[in-house]
């Protein structure tokens, strides 16, 4: 079961779609020489949004937290991916201390965690799961409604190490964004932390990873001589802007229309009907709070009071003050006459599978990754490394190719934003 | 669909897939740092023998011919894994030339190149199929059963450098094992040869990837505390055989008898009521030509003009002057009556899937890789990379774990066997 695109395939995309198969060699060739120059970050999601003409990123997670939506058929190139990072990063690891959210409720963020785990430890590698809750001062089963049970142990600090119990792990992965900050538990550890502590939102602007993307993506561009648009989405960026003070409006309005502006000419260009529209987000954080559609500037300007708290606070209460525009990128895909939008999930350099957000009560142009959203998970059917030339180019495994290629863009960028902030 | 085993899974067995439960982090820890230390090949395939008590590889083959028999649902396991191979070895290229055997009748096989041409294409690569036949001066289509087709194309070499009309790929890939000798054709090539030249049957001896595999299993075993010999069947060689003129016998027969004493011995520690027996075969070669089952010395100096005649020649008409006396290993698996025997494949140092022989008209003693055998390939049903310690240690996933293993053993031994030939 996959959704389809309820738009006809138009020319760019399917031009595009057809580059990429055409232009394989090449693609896979670049991407080699890419990670040869860069350091992969050991995992990340990324959200995707397809339009039929113009398939693009939209978010790049580097704590992904949708394992457990994966195609089960596909954990074996989960444990290959996750064998190859550990040979590079820690070949010589022999345990584990996997660090998730502080979400003790939230069971389909636990099975990630657990899937996370099995993951880790049918790798070869001893796994604890550490948590951060001041709460945890044992080890604590939790059920999961599937029957199994996932145990959250207290983490210890002695000296720069972290351990649990007698357990002294080579490695600490997280999978906590560390909207709350970077605890000082995790502060000048000797153990290798990934991925590191400069890729949560603390320190993480969505604008420094879209400026990498600008990049990667003219590059790609070049070598399959295309429009770099119809993979990359124009954005802008506001700093100190206040939702509460209503500061920073004008900037905000002004960047809103600018990239408006853009957008119109690039649907003349392409004979586009729709309506442009911008994604308003904070530019640091994360799970879709703080976002809003905008299309046109003048709604920026005339937010109501609860508009504008909705706007101003992110997870665990980050206050907003920079603030991304984005350029919206309909999602044409529909299953059921809901709205899809695919998840591509990336351990090491490889695809490993993804999911589509499949959500009922949500439009085209509207971010389907929203607080007390609740999606239906979609797997992916097939792998993303299956592509076949001999078929059409929007062919089931030719789209999931071209996802697969255009999250690898993604991952590539988080790569080079990633160096530049641990520089 | 999984054979089963015939006898009870006894102590020494139990104990052993047990601890390769127990000590996986361990273990994968151990093959990570052998890789960093070691270069493995391309790719291989691992025969191997499980008689309840023991588990064994019986040859390691360094041109895999059986990708076709894979099961199609880990084809992106054999993807990821080729691609892992081309970024280390070459991460440059962009076309392969595939050089296959020049069985041109042979369905099987012609599958087996065509399904590799497609893991290098999906991985992706320029793929071309080269023929080292000097009939074939053209582009030649060749129907497949499956309704498929493989082209195979003259090889053209200019200085040092083979090309395929004006397609110059950077790397050539073997599938063919070189029994014929190495043809002038690929010697001195500027081009990376993959296996190098050196792993052909022209140069390569089972007694050496044996004697490699001796230190491989010592190490490992001392890892586990375990004996080596749960892994290791014994063996001995001798040089200067002559079937026709029956010279060399004596040499034989004393070496089976030391052989068989020795397993007499490791019979009797682990309660085994089985007849011991050896497997004879020539030290170089391969499709399992020359081979017979021996229980007693005496068989080696009786024999008649007929097994003279099938024991001194192996594959191309290689004369047979080298001969390995190899302890033979029950193969206690069956499915429907007929014995089976796995067959693991590795891509890099992945495995990647395999497949059963299975044979209805064999003997759980006799080698089940004979010319003019039809045995039915049964794909493994899951992949060898989901050890769950929480299940039975004979569990399915369990066992093909053990395989996936002890395949790897194999393939350390070969990669030190290739450094030392190509040293």
């Amino acid at each position: 079961m996959v959704p389809h695109l309820t738009t006809a395939l138009k020319g760019p995309l399917l031009d595009l779609e057809r580059r990429f198969l055409t232009e394989q060699p090449s693609i896979e060739r670049w991407f080699r020489t890419q990670w040869l120059e860069h350091t992969v970050p050991f995992y990340a999601s990324v959200d995707l949004r397809n339009s039929g003409f113009k398939l693009a990123p939209v978010d790049t997670n580097l704590f992904p937290g949708g394992f457990n939506n994966l195609n089960p058929d596909f954990l074996p190139l989960c444990i290959h991916a996750a064998q190859s990072a550990i040979e590079k990063i820690c070949p010589e690891a022999r345990g584990v201390l996997l660090i998730p959210e502080n979400h003790t409720r939230n069971q389909f963020y636990l099975q990630n965690v657990l899937m996370l785990k099995r993951v880790l430890q049918q790798s070869g590698l001893n796994v604890r799961v550490g948590s951060l809750l001041p709460e945890i001062t044992q080890a604590t089963d939790i059920a999961l409604a599937d029957g199994s049970t996932l145990t959250l142990e207290p983490i210890l600090r002695k000296g720069n190490r972290l351990s649990i119990g007698d357990f002294d792990p080579c490695v600490v992965l997280l999978n906590n964004d560390l909207s709350a900050g970077v605890p000082e538990l995790l502060r000048g550890l000797e153990q290798n932390v990934l991925p590191p502590l400069q890729g949560g939102w603390t320190t993480r602007r969505k604008s420094k990873h879209f400026a990498a993307y600008d990049h990667v993506a003219q590059d790609f561009a070049a070598l399959l001589d295309i429009d770099p648009w119809l993979v990359n989405p124009y954005f802008d960026v506001c700093g100190e802007v206040d939702f509460h003070a209503r500061t920073g409006e004008d900037c905000l309005a002004a960047k809103v229309d600018v990239v408006l502006q853009k957008m119109r000419a690039k649907y003349a260009e392409y004979g586009v009907k729709d309506a442009p529209f911008v994604i308003v987000k904070a530019d640091a954080g994360t799970y879709g709070m703080g976002i809003m559609t905008v299309k046109d500037a003048s709604e920026v300007r005339d937010l109501n009071r609860k508009q504008r708290n909705k706007m101003a606070v992110v997870k665990e209460g980050m206050q907003v003050s920079d603030v991304l525009i984005q350029e919206g990128v309909y999602t044409f895909e529909q299953i059921n006459e809901a709205v899809a939008e695919p998840v591509v999930y990336m351990v090491d350099h490889f695809v490993v599978g993804g999911f589509y957000r499949v959500h009922t009560g949500r439009g085209t142009d509207e971010n389907l990754n929203a607080p007390g959203m609740h999606f239906v998970p979609l797997a992916f059917e097939s792998s993303c490394t299956l592509p076949n030339p001999h078929s059409a180019p929007d062919d089931t495994p030719n789209r999931f190719y071209a996802y697969g290629v255009v999250a690898r863009l993604a991952l590539l960028a988080a790569s080079i934003e990633l160096e530049e902030l641990t520089a």
